[in-house]
């Protein structure tokens, strides 16, 4: 049988979603979690990584078993035994077949911003703090040029092994409620930092420090031009994703 | 000359607004980086103390200096000896006679709970987590009790000190908005634990442990009758002190 989790996580604490060397994994703490319950050691696939720092409200992760306690087990029961910035929000028999990672459709990502003079410690962990004032307009135009098919290849990191560079983009919403201005971007696929640095080119053209225009022509493959700086990890959260 | 602050803080690390011998405080940190800036010792007046885990928007609070540097000096300046969840959000010189805590005519207290059936690791840091459906007409009702001068004794903790128990809320408001529900209390003045008691005897009421109508014979002082429990302290944050 294949269980289906929804994870929920303040990423402040972490090194990220995957089991790594350099400290805690979100993926090792709900691991160890699960296998208390589960009686078993039990590992998990997930529908994909996030970075140190970034949150997720809901990342899937799937894992077989022979042994299916009723399912409230692996929520309320795991839940119990995972500290307080993890939770499983919700639980499902998946189809034969399903996989988190490789049967995901789309995912969607909010940025989250915090446009104010001071810095806001209520905000802190969840947002990046600008202190000027931001054109929105501009930004959402810039937003647009994203949607669509294109080669992101200038909107990675340079440890991203993935192998091909083109991604499509479903949509990439900038809305502004007060001092905060969120980037909803949703699409198939992401390389990795690619929302973090179209955040953080989305930021400088907002800043005005340079054009709309830019994303069109990072996108077309412009040479000499480069993104964006990579927006900081808090402000980033794993909304939802798609199968 | 009189400087007045307003103070932003995440109080999940600290022991509470006031110094104490049992932990740190916000009021010894935001001393010590205003001495940083001042170049001497720096001993300030607020507006009320915040419990251990408490937050605050807008406390206010103030102090005396022969030597009054470039205002933004208050806020950007000791910004930047300030920990990440602790921020000067605005600096103003105060009339003569001001006193942060005697000059206060009223203030803002806003309660936050979570109504789900699963704790949000995104939201515990800043609510109270309520699994069961909430009853927000009922305790709208309740709320509209407290609005008035009337007997708090059996709103405060037993190690309130305050001489006298009567005081005035101004409006109490409570809104859903999605699975937050937020209690907005305003008033005069406050004993001590009285919004999170007052919170905690809502979410009974909400909860149908008890009728509305037992705020009403709360405040008139019914014997026998005891108030809700105190709602946790993340839930609560002051919002804004009015002068």
């Amino acid at each position: 049988m294949i269980v289906r989790l929804t994870i929920e996580y303040d990423g402040t604490a972490y090194c990220g979603w995957q089991i790594q060397s350099n400290g805690l994994a979100v993926q090792q703490v709900l691991e160890e979690a699960l296998a208390q319950v589960q009686g078993t050691p039990v590992r998990v696939t997930a529908s994909g990584r996030t970075d140190a720092g970034v949150h997720a409200r809901g990342l899937v992760v799937h894992f077989r078993t022979e042994k299916v306690l009723p399912l409230t087990a692996y929520r309320d029961g795991v839940n119990v035994h995972l500290p307080k910035d993890i939770a499983v929000q919700a639980v499902a028999l998946a189809p034969d077949g399903f996989n988190a990672l490789s049967s995901a459709t789309g995912k969607w990502y909010r940025y989250t911003i915090l446009q104010h003079s001071v810095r806001s410690p209520l905000a802190a962990r969840n947002a990046w703090h600008i202190r000027s004032p931001l054109d929105l307009a501009a930004m959402q135009t810039a937003a647009g040029y994203f949607v669509g098919v294109h080669d992101f290849v200038r909107f990675r990191t340079t440890d991203c092994d993935a192998k091909t560079t083109r991604r499509e983009v479903f949509a990439v919403e900038v809305v502004q409620r007060g001092e905060l201005v969120t980037i909803d971007v949703r699409g198939a696929g992401f390389l990795r930092h690619m929302v973090r640095i179209m955040a953080g080119t989305l930021v400088a053209i907002g800043l005005g420090k340079r054009p709309a225009e830019d994303v069109r022509r990072l996108l077309a493959g412009e040479i000499g031009l480069r993104a964006g700086p990579n927006a900081p990890p808090q402000g980033l959260c794993l909304m939802e994703v798609y199968y």
